[in-house]
């Protein structure tokens, strides 16, 4: 993978120019994009930024965040060579930080759960999960140092801990969702995929500006961990439950107090009831193409909103405070911890191309807004990983704890 | 003007349909848009609906608001002719309720502070308001029923008090912001405009779908309302002052409990730092236009935008803090009131048309989410008005207690 650090470190030496490091991508692009199916548009002569703390970063965007010198087609037949007037807000802050927005990447319509035609870069007969597919796809197969994603269920975690790359859904609002297109106004959160944890630390305290997110050389002091394993949300795959404990036995060997946690009655109310807010929105955000599109969204989207075409506002206003009171719960929650330690997704990616795997490990952080980071664990066959979830607002924390699992877990490994 | 209610028992009764209804507004337009200028497009031959709870209710959709039907210009010369792909979600909503969205109201560009073309229908050498300055105008002309308008500081309310129009700012988001040019994600709220308060009720209870927003037969017995002058907004002119006594007394005639009401020294903080998270956000969500267009943007945006520039994310961080103490401290205070009343606007509309008025007694509400409702206080001279404050998500109670001052108003006048 290229990893937006190492890049950096070597242009900052003078051992490799911004020009440079963006030919690596297009090297990169050459050779895997035509079996892997990542990318929605290439940039054919992007401005190169000699300057700036992300010069010669390249950077891949979820086509569904808009760019005004790339098309903008939304995963769907019906936003074919759609060409936005206006960058994205986080487009901007891109090219602001010198970065280079090179590709858009393949998301599945409407960044729902049809399935769009990028395939795992691990094995092509498994998905590489939704729906910001491209997204984790591009960053694993070495394509791009950067790539930005959605998460609304579970669209950035997933298909990270699939592909097997660092990723955060950060806090909501942290990275503002202007020109991105809508599913959920309430879930809808833009995150980040990156070779590894310092690199989407250091892409987010930037991108963000807040330097105080990025990795401190001190690291973190024996954090408290609550092990949760959401009983609520069903069983994971043995193999995934062995690499959480895996994860959580790496982090005590580095000094972590790790302990197991269930989550009171609150999260299960909550959790149940994500799909409500998603789907209420959902059915207001995409009126327009539902009405004068409905056969030709994807099958998985279209049953979506035809359910929700009969949830009720009542329905809708009382999962709004049961999420509410939930947010209050946590407050609680993360007085006791400093971090919760759980799976990113029930398994490895599933076989085939018809699925993007299930979101029902991640639809609860969604809805409480607060910071997701999936830390990959290494381990024979196809990736897994563990997400570590901090309170809302403290992305740092979460990538501080991050990055100590994702060391001592090399450390095992290595030891 | 022309009520909303009004029209729809015509139709109701058979004595109109929904073709001679919007009829009535292309009459009103082709006699007084002329002078107006509150109109940036009308739809030529837009289809009526027959059937539906708002067939035959023309609207004018602010021009920020995305129509897939008709231009979509944000009162500004770089989206000249622009057509977004698809209909902003309140657009998709009124059409599926059989409303005709008829024509796009003047905005000031990128709903700012730079005024409009449009002038006061009561007086052409005063502003109408801003920056829902068109949708503000045409309701008060008589050239719609129906007008869609957006709030971030004053935008809504402050034109409505100035024209002499009924007007809410509903609570935040209880409309979806989806398709709606962001200036500030945390604020932008979109409102209605409309001849009295029950027309603004009955459109409100059905774009949200909430029956329960409406008028109810019974009315509301006795409300505690609070009386609020919002010293630390500056003060009101005496006659805008005296209009909110008026307001009071005739309250009270109607059963009301009038208490005068300091807000604690909480909101007065929390007034301070609107204009912090205003101008992070627009900086952020306006980031390509200044970017690569600056000079072309209104003085008084690019000003915003320039000073905006200089703000630092700890400064915005704490900002949101203050404005969400204040939000738990007014939940009490909706403990002791169902209602706050206060002035719309400093006093009647400036003459000129260099400037919009100035929205310091609205940005306090805006910040904390909550709905307000124009009240027009009848009198000589150009409008005034005041506006009703309730607790978040408590809309139908602030149009409940807007719409018993508005008779006891009539009432007074005709007393």
């Amino acid at each position: 993978m290229l990893s937006l650090v190492d890049l950096r470190t070597r242009i900052s030496a003078g051992t490799l120019d911004p020009a440079g490091a963006v030919a690596l991508s297009r090297a990169a692009i050459a050779a895997r994009e035509p079996s892997l199916q990542a990318l929605a548009h290439v940039a054919p002569d992007p401005v190169i930024p000699r300057d700036g703390p992300l010069a010669g970063i390249a950077v891949g965007l979820k086509d569904i965040i808009d760019t005004a010198d790339m098309p903008t087609e939304m995963g769907s037949p019906l936003y074919a060579g759609w060409r936005p007037k206006a960058d994205a807000a986080v487009v901007s802050r891109l090219r602001a930080l010198g970065a280079v927005p090179l590709a858009k990447t393949v998301t599945c319509p409407f960044a729902s759960r049809d399935p769009a035609g990028t395939v795992n870069p691990h094995d092509p007969h498994h998905t590489p999960g939704g729906s910001s597919a491209g997204s984790a796809a591009a960053v694993a197969a070495g394509l791009l140092p950067l790539a930005l994603g959605t998460q609304t269920a579970g669209s950035v975690i997933r298909p990270a801990a699939f592909c097997g790359v660092a990723a955060i859904k950060p806090s909501f609002r942290l990275l503002p969702t202007v020109g991105v297109k809508t599913f959920s106004w309430a879930l809808d959160t833009v995150g980040l995929f990156g070779a590894g944890i310092r690199d989407i630390a250091h892409a987010l305290a930037l991108l963000a500006s807040r330097p105080a997110l990025d990795l401190q050389p001190e690291g973190v002091a024996a954090p408290r961990i609550g092990l949760v394993l959401q009983e609520f949300a069903g069983p994971a795959d043995p193999d995934a439950v062995a690499a959480l404990q895996r994860a959580a036995r790496a982090a005590e060997a580095a000094g972590a107090r790790v302990t197991d946690f269930t989550l009171p009655q609150q999260f299960v109310e909550a959790w149940a009831i994500h799909m409500t807010v998603q789907g209420f929105e959902a059915r207001q955000a995409l009126a327009w193409e539902y009405a004068h599109h409905r056969e030709a969204l994807g099958p998985e989207l279209r049953a979506e909103l035809d359910g929700a075409q009969a949830l009720d506002a009542s329905a809708y206003d009382a999962a709004r405070r049961t999420a509410h009171r939930a947010r209050r719960v946590l407050k609680d929650v993360f007085s006791e911890f400093d971090a919760l330690l759980t799976v990113s997704a029930p398994g490895r990616a599933p076989a085939g191309l018809t699925s993007t795997g299930d979101a029902r490990f991640n639809r609860l952080w969604t809805l409480m807004g607060v910071p997701c980071v999936n830390v990959p664990v290494p381990g024979d066959g196809l990736p897994l990983g563990v997400q570590v979830v901090a309170r809302f607002g403290d992305d740092g924390r979460a990538l501080a704890v991050a990055r100590l699992i994702e060391a001592a877990l090399a450390k095992s490994r290595r030891g």
